[in-house]
């Protein structure tokens, strides 16, 4: 089968590779029929992280058919059309019963498995995957493959910043979680999204997507906004999603006291004085996103049409030409490139 | 009247100092009929936080009767018994009325103040002051002046870390917060709560405000045993009522994933590594404790004898003999000390 391999800083290939078998018997086998890039793919496409390997495989959003399952696989049949977190989780234990699958304890990271690829081995079946009602419409495909991670992702961080009626939510990072997280905010009914992008295209689509406002100002300029917006109080909500210094101190100065933070970007070089968090009187609540917790709500929301998350991939490519969604995303050509099979 | 007065660090004395008066007409000024020494006061004692001024006046804590009250004061009368908290709020303002009086958009820190006095002005009484029910009795007092900070500042980091039936809570940190986090842990209805401490006396006293086990192991290894107790798991809930780095890396690492940290310890020189932070996914909240959010409760608590936090005071002195209190608590002979007048 073809696969996504990554050779090293901007040295992406697609090669011939042997196709996935079954390794344990609550495994399942699915055909790929749709798979993406994420930013986070982007950090060792930069050199700003180390390959786990070399070539390591690539990709950890997925949406597919079930090929064939293991012995103990007991809620999926061949012909199931499936979508899966980024993270396999067997769904049971008591840290995914606490709606922390992310941190299964028998948790498996799928980009170590890698989803850009033709075929993926699904470990913990049963737990990880969610049916969809029925095979997706072509409309359908985007918006289910985004469940897998940044929809699920942005979800997660809006839950986590509590965002809700009443409540003024800042949206912090304009890549394709930080657009779905002001469309989750949106749905979970926030008074006011405010999303801080100074892209005209992301501004746009973050307008689609629910914001109510845009702010074009960053760091102390930014939270000075914010907070002119807001009494002088800051924000009741921040989504954080980008994951760097900046972005961290932007989001914790731009909320209020009592407030409610979600970060999601995955930390990179980041340290938090104790003292200013101390007196900032926030809550911080983050991490690798649970997206199991939220997909068969997710999956619903999208089969019934209310969500569009799909409008967030504005590259489409076949799987051979993923080096130049790479290049795409890595140049900001596109904010999110869907990869078709 | 006299009032206590810190020259540098080790030099506390008490001295004669002009009896204060109404400055703004929602101030109140208060006969201080018990105060004490608190655990942040022995950080500028230590020379480890420098004096505001010099000499400084000293103390946040108190329980009095009211003496005088302002034009604009219109819930208090002169002869009212009341507890406030160290921090003075209007309660009416936006912050406040989401419950955190501690950052209220006018607060006035009492420690500016100081209340190791015969009299004290409080700012924003009716805000501020709560009355309890009638004269108190001689052992109501400690109980009632605990209220005040560390009754409050250890209720509120068990709130914050979402102390609760069915779950397992580990407080890091013996003194007189975490013991009383331990209470009220309890109270809220924690099925576990471990204390961790190495002292003797300390931990009888955890053991009498409801802990249920006690770990003397600090650092990585205090980790570990809190590992062993949960399945490997980890508290749902962590207390952290210390402020240094080490305290609050074991109050992470102590933490399951999707668990609660309730931190209150003044943070001095911590930094928090924020890949680690992420990758905890636990909550994280804290700061200073809007103590007046719990205030009514508390008083009605120990009124109605279902707590008796007073306990945490191992040592009563007259006001004279604070320059004694403070060498007390400095040198670990006494948790906290109560000042009469």
């Amino acid at each position: 089968m073809r696969a996504v391999m990554m050779y090293g800083p901007g040295d992406v290939r697609v090669e011939e590779r042997p196709r996935p078998e079954i390794l344990a018997p609550t495994d399942a086998v699915i055909r790929v029929t749709a798979t993406c890039i994420c930013g986070s793919d982007l950090w060792p496409y930069r050199g700003l992280e180390p390959l786990a390997a070399t070539p390591q495989r690539m990709g950890h959003e997925y949406i597919g058919v079930v090929e064939e399952i293991g012995a103990e696989v007991r809620n999926l049949t061949a012909g199931d059309y499936v979508v899966g977190s980024f993270v396999a989780s067997d769904n049971t234990c008591e840290i995914c019963r606490a709606g922390y699958q992310s941190r299964c304890v028998h948790q498996v990271m799928m980009g170590a498995i890698g989803t850009q690829a033709e075929y993926a081995r699904i470990p913990l079946a049963d737990g990880t995957l969610v049916r969809t009602p029925a095979e997706p419409t072509p409309e359908q495909v985007p918006s289910l493959l985004a469940a897998s991670d940044v929809l699920g992702t942005g979800w997660y961080a809006a839950v986590a910043a509590e965002a809700a009626p009443g409540k003024t939510v800042a949206v912090v990072g304009d890549g394709a979680v930080g657009l779905l997280g002001i469309l989750a905010a949106s749905q979970l009914g926030a008074e006011r999204v405010i999303a801080m992008s100074r892209h005209a295209d992301r501004q746009a689509l973050a307008r689609r997507f629910g914001a109510t406002d845009i702010v074009a100002d960053r760091g102390e300029a930014g939270v000075a906004a914010i907070k002119d917006m807001t009494h002088g109080l800051g924000a009741h909500s921040v989504i954080e999603a980008v994951g760097t210094q900046g972005s961290m101190e932007q989001a914790i100065r731009s909320t209020r006291p009592g407030g409610h933070i979600g970060y999601v970007g995955v930390s990179h070089d980041v340290t938090l004085d104790g003292a200013e968090l101390f007196f900032a009187s926030v809550h911080l609540h983050g991490g690798p996103a649970p997206v199991r917790r939220f997909l068969p709500e997710l999956v619903e929301l999208i089969w019934d049409g209310v969500i569009v998350p799909g409008d967030v991939f504005d590259l489409t490519l076949p799987l051979a030409d993923a080096a130049e969604g790479y290049r795409a995303m890595d140049e900001r050509r596109a904010i999110k490139v869907l990869l078709t099979l």
